[in-house]
């Protein structure tokens, strides 16, 4: 038996995304619910980020996952063994979610009276970055066997976001990464950037990362 | 001194994507030029393969790149390190390229007398699966670290493209990657696709990759 809805988003026929993403922010706001949009590249580790976070903050806090797919239920599946609400949206081909499929996600998953919800938006560093969800926060995960030149290549992601997590920290040693590098070319597309290097594998910066979460939420709530 | 030049593409305003593209197809076919589409995730290695590539292939024929990139000319810069001809091409934000891109791509690198031409496609595994280049054979590479689920959650490259190229398997030990599950996988999206485990690092599987690529060319040319 399936713990998880299986939602169809659909892209909105107004087409005024900023709009949308303002009364959607607006509305989360008076709910006391902070969304966050969670963007990477195919495989960075969004799924297993989830997990940790889940694992860190899900006694403190009600959460709830959307798991943004083109097809598949695979990551709802990993979520649904987890306390948190989980639900999956699938995009019907699109590359992307805009403000009015994550306002059908938000309403699916009755999302008032949970504190955190996180958007896992599909895999992709180009067209999510153009689309602003609704989200509080914006935030992005680049794996290191990507390689350190990605914010010459994919400027827009590294602006939008607020923090950058610099996931499999643990196989550092066997890639030609540069962190500094990284630090630098990240900086100078988005110099408020907050950049924590993690390993979702090891647990390696997840309570820094945990940590700036929790105080984000605390902030929102007051 | 720059050696290669930089093209600002445009979007076709006519949108017959198909038609373009067989227009396309049928022209470089006459000009007896093989038109590769290298499709990928940022960073799984489309630029070290092609680096290989041409280090195989470069002595027995004509090869020319063009590097597709939203901003930057990285990639081109590595590649004029070689003998082959390189063209750099900024899509102006635009996640793809279609086959007018490609077409301006293919008129500015002057194309006619090359036996390969390689496109880089954006890093991007959703919208290029969409869009016919125009090119002879589509190519994907996948990379380890981004692991075996992967034609679960982006089910059109993998139907679209005639081999995968599964990169960074020098660091195979490192990640919870399943080879044999990525190949159920990617044959259930498409059965006639052939798989080559390869390492643009170490040099392995690049022989049966050039060797499919040469064996390709020649029944090309007949």
């Amino acid at each position: 038996m399936e713990t998880f809805r299986v939602l169809e988003v659909k892209q909105s026929i107004f087409e005024d995304n900023d709009r949308d993403a303002e009364k959607l922010r607006e509305q989360l706001r008076e709910q006391g619910t902070f969304l966050i949009n969670l963007m990477s590249s195919p495989g960075a580790g969004k799924t297993s980020t989830l997990m940790r976070t889940i694992d860190a903050l899900g006694d403190k806090m009600k959460i709830g996952i959307m798991e943004a797919d083109i097809d598949s239920d695979v990551d709802a599946r990993t979520i649904s063994q987890t306390n948190a609400k989980v639900i999956q949206l699938h995009t019907g081909g699109m590359c992307h979610l805009d403000a009015e499929m994550t306002r059908q996600g938000i309403e699916e998953l009755k999302a008032d009276g949970l504190d955190l919800v996180v958007l896992e938006n599909v895999g992709n560093l180009v067209c999510p970055a153009e689309f602003d969800t609704g989200a509080a926060k914006n935030v992005m995960i680049l794996s290191v066997p990507e390689g350190h030149d990605k914010p010459l290549k994919y400027p827009l992601i590294f602006q939008v976001c607020d923090v950058l997590l610099v996931n499999k920290m643990d196989v550092l040693p066997y890639f030609d990464f540069d962190l500094e590098k990284l630090k630098e070319y990240a900086l100078m597309r988005n110099p408020n950037l907050k950049i924590i290097p993690i390993s979702a594998r090891t647990g390696e910066g997840m309570n820094e990362w945990t940590n700036w979460l929790q105080s984000q939420i605390d902030e929102f709530k007051k």
